[in-house]
């Protein structure tokens, strides 16, 4: 095992430093109550829809939460990472708001729409072949050729940090209400979100039960939970959840994720679909599918949720109109 | 012209009380804010999503204040209602959670969905053609059979009350921003939405400006503000805003929108189906096409909006797949 350098991960104190650099820039996404899931599950459901987030994602939040800290002589540099779609266009976001070029590497077969997207927002993309080239290489070469700063998709503590401002959102808004989150279920790819989440929930609602999510055949995390240490996944692609495809659980997120979460389940694309089409039909939500796939797992019954304050993280949007159109009709 | 009884129009108290009646039942829908949509018009846009709403659309609220109002010794016979979709599942969700039996009286054409979701919630279907039967005249006799209560569509106090509370909502969230809403698009059919919103607006921020959104070929609205009269449409139908094709404004609805809006316009489908586009692939809503006319009036540019505080209605959801995939592909 590696031996980790504890002083690198984030704390609460850092999640409420987060929240102030994004207050403003990032959208507070509402946390919606939907009474036709209600009664569904015999549960109280909340969605944390950050669907409606700046860039369709919750990337945005650790993108601006790490570029916004880059010090100002080493900003005319630029930013550079790597992603499959949603990073990329949380980067391009942030780096464009605060005036930093960025460069995006892609995975050639990443969704139409997020690489078109991501070059909307004025990124440069350097496109790559996901089953044989390195992105992290890709990156590090043009890191090292220009000085830019990498913005890791997860393995970063600002990054976790940023994701964890949705975790303390959570909780306030479950405050006005008079509830405290009971579980908290979350999709896992490089467990970036799901260690800032947990970590946001848990600074002030430490019984909160969390488990991650993963599509079946792409269960790292899971796998890891239970072997203790970092497993990886055999498949580089084939899942509906293309934003779900991570190999490994990162170096900084799996000994959060391990400490504070430790249980997680899979999703078959099936069930995937089926939560995108029921987010269509009952609640009126654009959800791609791997961000449904916390929902996917709800309503497929895979957790005994009756009675208690839930919530699944809708954690976006970004779906080709061609692919929704076929998993709606 | 008619002399109207003004002790029948709703007031302010009117929509404080249907408040309080929707407290914990109706769905306190947000009010969504897109950079992306701020950016395009140089404006400060919230989109008011009723869309989230019960049943999808603003009319459970009217409903259920209608509904809940109704004597205890008279709900055992019922309610009876007649709509094109969304005030059929309002009034069927309505009924349903306050224990009373509910017959619709719904066009033959109406929607797939809207009647199949009707169905779902419980309530008595009696179907009817649009061109040549009179849905009003078919309620009538089946309230005179059986003794229920109309629930009528829009030219109703307390319907109007109901949907008053988006617009008391509206300040409210506005408020938490220190804002408050200077333009406010709203689509009109009957004129129900619109009444009860620029009442509710304006009860707390007289100075609010509102405007009437309606489909091409049936701008009955617009024309009787013109004219001072209630005008009729030719057309009964030929829009893709199925919610949105009453063929006059209401003898209740009227002098209210008259006083306190007094201007509008109408939009194309062709700017409604990219509103519904832009609602997919930006805001990722689901927003049925008549639900889509305000967000389509403002990106149609018909409006001078820059820098000011506008509110869009997105008022409805319930849109057939097999529509929805045609429209954002």
């Amino acid at each position: 095992m590696n031996v980790l350098d504890t002083s690198l991960l984030p704390t609460a104190a850092d999640i409420e430093t987060a929240a102030k650099r994004l207050f403003g820039v990032a959208v507070r996404t509402p946390l919606i109550n939907a009474p036709v899931l209600d009664e569904l599950l015999g549960a109280r459901v909340f969605l944390k829809a950050e669907t409606l987030q700046r860039t369709g994602s919750f990337k945005f939040r650790g993108a601006y939460n790490k570029i916004s800290s880059i010090p100002l002589e080493r900003r005319r540099a630029g930013v550079v990472a790597y992603s499959s779609g949603n990073h990329a266009q949380g980067v391009a976001a942030a780096a464009r708001l605060l005036g930093l070029h960025a460069t995006i590497v892609m995975p050639a077969d990443a969704p139409r729409l997020k690489r078109e997207r991501t070059a909307a927002l004025g990124a440069e993309i350097v496109l790559y072949d996901r089953d044989t080239q390195d992105r992290a290489a890709i990156a590090k070469k043009i890191v090292a050729e220009r000085g830019a700063t990498l913005v890791p998709p997860y393995d970063d503590p600002l990054i976790i940090a940023g994701q964890g401002t949705i975790g303390r959102e959570i909780v306030e808004d479950l405050g006005q209400f008079l509830l405290e989150p009971e579980i908290v279920v979350v999709g896992a790819s490089g467990g970036g979100l799901a260690a800032g989440i947990s970590l946001g929930v848990k600074a002030r609602v430490p019984a909160a039960k969390f488990y991650t999510v993963e599509p079946e055949g792409f269960d790292d995390t899971l796998r890891s939970f239970k072997s203790g240490r970092r497993e990886t996944n055999a498949r580089t692609s084939g899942t509906i959840c293309d934003a779900l495809m991570t190999s490994t659980p990162g170096e900084l997120t799996f000994p959060i994720n391990r400490e504070l979460i430790g249980a997680g389940m899979t999703a078959t694309d099936t069930e995937v679909a089926a939560a995108v089409r029921y987010a269509f039909h009952e609640l009126k939500l654009v959800v791609e599918p791997g961000g449904a796939i916390g929902l996917a797992a709800l309503l497929a019954g895979k957790l005994d949720v009756k009675g208690r304050v839930v919530v699944a993280i809708l954690s976006g949007g970004n779906v080709d109109a061609d692919l929704f159109a076929k998993l709606i009709t």
